[in-house]
């Protein structure tokens, strides 16, 4: 289901400069009973994404109207929000007008087993590495063909997540989440000045955890670091916290703090919930 | 003018790839007294492409057949193909099966003066960085956010183009363009082996240069070599060959090897189109 410039549709102008150049940025929301969870966090970050891409953003009001529009009368989903610096003519050159395009979409919630949080997941390291870019790091923009063909490396379904290298050899992220490694009483995560994506999940499990009084560093991570944990998760606005079990052959238990942290979280999220 | 997969349309799916990640490759090709120029080398660029990035891409002869109808009766345009992995379902993980999509567009032909490729233009130095990945370089592939920034960073029309470095502060092409310095009777270009497109006039140029028994270097450049340099000029399949006339407050001549490369250029591309 789609909600194009407000409007019910399911094809968009082919002078959009979302699809000549991935120019623009991106939310992928989960939706529970019919409230999109932690929109305002996802707006803040849109909002920070448009400014930094100079693209004029819509009314915040406006795309909250939307977005619980779109969110209403679905019990479990995943809502995603584009905006784009709308239609151009050819070349890489800004219209002198932007008219910015809106785009919300809602989709099945995955099918993850409940074992995924429980008991943890298999993961790997992705061959292709991401390139740095402090200019464009932190954002949720639209150029995603690193994490495209990341995920494109395996196909079978006993691996649920893939962390990213940076072309120095430090992790970086998942293809699809942002990592965490506990050590000792630390929790660690990598710094994301020159590639990786500001996770809204990141942020709260950051937050939730020095809340707690629990030390955490964001520093550049090698290999080592990952193979060496205490406790390894990851995390995303869909699938929340998930414990890393095994990742080649190196394996992990549910540690912890992985799991206070969980508790913490849903604790949180419901609260947001019901503030809605 | 558009054709979508060899129909007339000018929208497209929403749930295409190349609009939701950038996941797609394209080409810009001149089209001269209807036809395509240097079809066949935009093709051989735009399967290895493909080839990288694991689209299947549609038959040569069908992209060709379409090609020539959308150009034919055009006497000077602007003819853009893109080839995206088509429509898939939410997440970075490839559709079991892939429909690729075939877009060709045709656009009026830049109202360059002439005076540009005669007596050169004028270039700034770009303050947006490219990223280094060597798993993409070289692609002409749609995550063109990069070049949408440096191209905001002017909108004055007495500068022609912006020289982009990375974030080691090489120099490494325009952009819109690669770029060739001449010094002594050298002919240097950056290496894109980190990032940077693999121009199909970059190519042809190297490959005319080498022919006269010109050396040509490419090799990782910097900002002073750009300064120092003798000769200045840059390269793409609409603008052929521009020289520099003058780059931040730096002043250059059009050399002689420029001016020989240029008539060359005409030359073989006359010839080429002959042979059509």
């Amino acid at each position: 289901m789609y909600l194009l410039n407000g409007e019910s549709k399911h094809t968009i102008e082919l002078s959009d400069r979302g699809f000549q150049y991935g120019d623009g940025v991106f939310e992928t929301i989960e939706v529970l009973n019919g409230t999109p969870v932690f929109l305002n966090q996802h707006l803040h970050r849109l909002f920070k994404g448009c400014d930094r891409l100079l693209i004029p953003c819509p009314d915040k009001e406006l795309l909250q109207k939307e977005a619980f529009q779109l969110a209403k009368g679905s019990s479990s989903a995943v809502l995603k929000l584009i905006i784009t610096r709308g239609s151009g003519g050819r070349g890489y050159r800004q219209p002198d007008t932007i008219q910015p395009t809106r785009l919300f979409s809602l989709h099945p919630f995955p099918d993850y087993p409940e074992t995924f949080s429980l008991h943890g997941i298999n993961a790997r390291f992705c061959d292709i590495r991401l390139g740095l870019n402090p200019y464009l790091a932190g954002i949720k923009h639209m150029n995603r063909l690193e994490q495209v063909m990341a995920r494109s490396e395996w196909n079978h379904s006993d691996v649920q997540e893939g962390l990213m290298m940076d072309i120095n050899g430090n992790v970086v992220e998942g293809t699809m989440s942002n990592v965490f490694v506990v050590k000792g009483k630390v929790l660690y995560t990598p710094a994301i000045e020159q590639c990786g994506v500001e996770g809204i999940l990141r942020d709260i499990v950051i937050w939730l955890a020095k809340k707690q009084q629990v030390k955490v560093i964001e520093k550049t991570m090698t290999k080592e670091e990952i193979f060496f944990a205490d406790e390894l998760f990851v995390t995303n606005s869909i699938i929340g916290i998930w414990p890393i079990k095994k990742i080649n052959i190196q394996k992990y238990d549910v540690g912890l703090l992985t799991q206070q942290l969980q508790r913490l979280f849903l604790a949180f999220k419901q609260e947001e919930f019901h503030d809605c």
